[in-house]
């Protein structure tokens, strides 16, 4: 075993296993001790073939059912704030563990590991995928890397990520997109105005539409997504005595997956239109899919309503590879990267319930 | 002489002592070598009393007129931009003398030192006033000191700042306000903005009046002034995926002298009611004055239309004091700062004859 790494004991109380995980600090960049910890946990199990590939670890079985589910969950944390190691307060139903990662995702990650041990046998087969990198710049993610690298690795039916979710199911996410509008006037000394042009007054009439816009609220595959369009960011102006001849506003509009990243763009430019609009980001949508019969199951394993995600998430990067995706996991989604994360010991246990209950053979 | 003091030729051409002044480096702060030239060059003229204070020069006649009249000038620059030692273009009428602080405005001062010389004489009773840092905060400005620390130096029924003008006259000057604006919203992830409010979006409404404001064209004494409002600074958001929570924008009403600071304050909070301001800088107008007798006489020699002067200067510190004031200076204001900064040679010897004009005795 590398020096540094935790014994994780997967077959115990998921609970257990979580605090295990927190206290295993993994901030984006540094995962490799938590890495290589799940992969030496994961090795004894003969029923899981398992992958290494950089700091990404991937199980598998391989028992040739007719049909195979992705279920994904990101290892890295933001920075931590003086919460690590974990602590935990309450007892029995009421047991909150906290510490950094808790919610955001080691509450996950251990109901992945714990049902990957315990499911030896499960009616469809598994890819379970812990990954690296999810806090940081897209490019450096774990999972987008495999994407592009090994995309087989990333193939099934239905996905699952176990994202923060209250232990519900949230389905698909919106779209994003960032674009910016420069507005150019005329500098001017301000005692003599007249001979400029105010590039900051201009940007009334686009902040107007802004203030006026009502966000689409869109119904996709029986999920509401509420849209949003706003500005993110403004600048402008030289000096207290000038007329300034430039302003710049940031716009972040988050689109429903009823649309592709060009139909919101097209959208972006019907609202502006008369202004010089560049986009400078974007990121798909991507559809609930409960349609499909792993999610028909699955949802019925679960229990409860679903309900739309608002936020963009890595579903989105199984739905770029046709592979519709949910977002399923522990602990309240307002408490990620809060600096007093938390996850409800009882979202743990219900979360990894649900999944052997999906995916255990029939009694 | 001080070591570095450049011997100035006070009775020769007017243009070649603007030569010989621009040669001298004075960017602000550094003007004690240009400032124990010019006390120098003045101490042997027995019709002038010299004082000395700090690096302001002042030379006054004390002939026991009736009258006395100020005519002030700064002798600091801006940096220099590689515009130093002087040259000339042009021959004749057309001469043009090129280098830093031609135009703003040690054409002035010569205009100033040959005059000083020349009327030994003069009408009215002159204190002629060279001073120190112009061109950097107004704290550090040897005129504002010298008004602060012996106002009596600065009184008069009449002053004159050879600023350049066009070689005509200027009339007061408008005064300048600034005032912050600090919009407060409530931030939220840009993907639940419905959570949030939306701080640059409140600015529509504020930069929305600025749009349709429509400045005063005010007359006082005869003088036309034309003021503006105007936003010169905006700044709002937090990253890309936040609703921003705070906006701020920053404004400069330019007002005439019809108005004292406090009637300009109490303008901008009507235009802004309803929004929080905050005034952060204000500098008073300065009525033209033109209705005083040394005035109209000074109008008559040098001839012209007089103008209202629309940026501020240093005539506000004399109305202050309760001294109308006006600009006359050789060179083109829009040239003062300029990298092509010159001055023309016509317009040096126009100043120079219209103060001798206006002072000298009858014939």
């Amino acid at each position: 075993m590398a020096p540094g790494t935790t014994t994780l004991e997967l077959s115990a109380d998921p609970v257990q296993l979580t605090r295990q995980l927190v206290d295993i600090e993994s901030v984006s960049g540094d995962e490799k001790v938590i890495a290589d910890s799940i992969e030496a946990a994961l090795r004894p199990y003969p029923h899981l073939q398992v992958i290494r590939d950089g700091n990404v670890v991937i199980a598998r079985t391989d028992l040739g059912r007719a049909d195979r589910v992705v279920i994904a969950g990101h290892i890295d944390t933001v920075p931590i704030a003086g919460n690590v190691p974990s602590w935990t307060t309450g007892e029995g139903d009421d047991l909150l563990l906290w510490g950094r990662g808790s919610c955001d995702m080691k509450g996950g990650v251990a109901v992945q590991l714990s049902a990957a041990v315990a499911l030896t046998e499960p009616v469809r087969d598994v890819t379970w995928i812990f990954y690296d990198n999810e806090e940081v710049e897209a490019e450096l993610n774990g999972l987008g890397r495999i994407s592009r690298e090994r995309p087989e690795l990333l193939i099934g039916s239905f996905a699952v990520l176990c994202e923060p979710s209250n232990a519900g199911i949230e389905g698909g996410c919106q779209g994003t997109m960032r674009a910016e509008i420069v507005l150019n006037g005329i500098a001017a000394h301000s005692a003599r105005a007249w001979m400029g042009n105010n590039a900051i007054h201009q940007a009334a009439a686009v902040l107007g539409r802004l203030d006026e816009y009502q966000p689409a609220e869109v119904e996709v595959d029986g999920l509401l997504y509420r849209e949003g369009l706003n500005a993110v960011a403004i600048s402008g102006g030289i000096a207290g005595n000038v007329i300034p001849d430039r302003c710049t506003i940031g716009v972040n509009y988050r689109f429903a997956p009823d649309k592709t990243t060009a139909e919101a763009e097209a959208h972006l430019r019907t609202v502006f239109d008369g202004y010089p609009l560049v986009i400078t980001d974007a990121a798909p949508a991507a559809r609930p899919g409960l349609d499909q019969p792993a999610a028909a199951e699955f949802l019925a394993a679960v229990g409860g309503e679903p309900s739309a995600k608002f936020g963009w998430t890595d579903v989105a990067r199984f739905a770029e590879l046709g592979v519709p995706a949910v977002n399923f996991g522990p602990g309240d989604p307002s408490k990620a990267h809060a600096d007093d994360e938390f996850c409800p010991a009882a979202d743990v246990r219900n979360c990894r319930d649900a999944l052997l209950r999906w995916l255990s053979p029939a009694h």
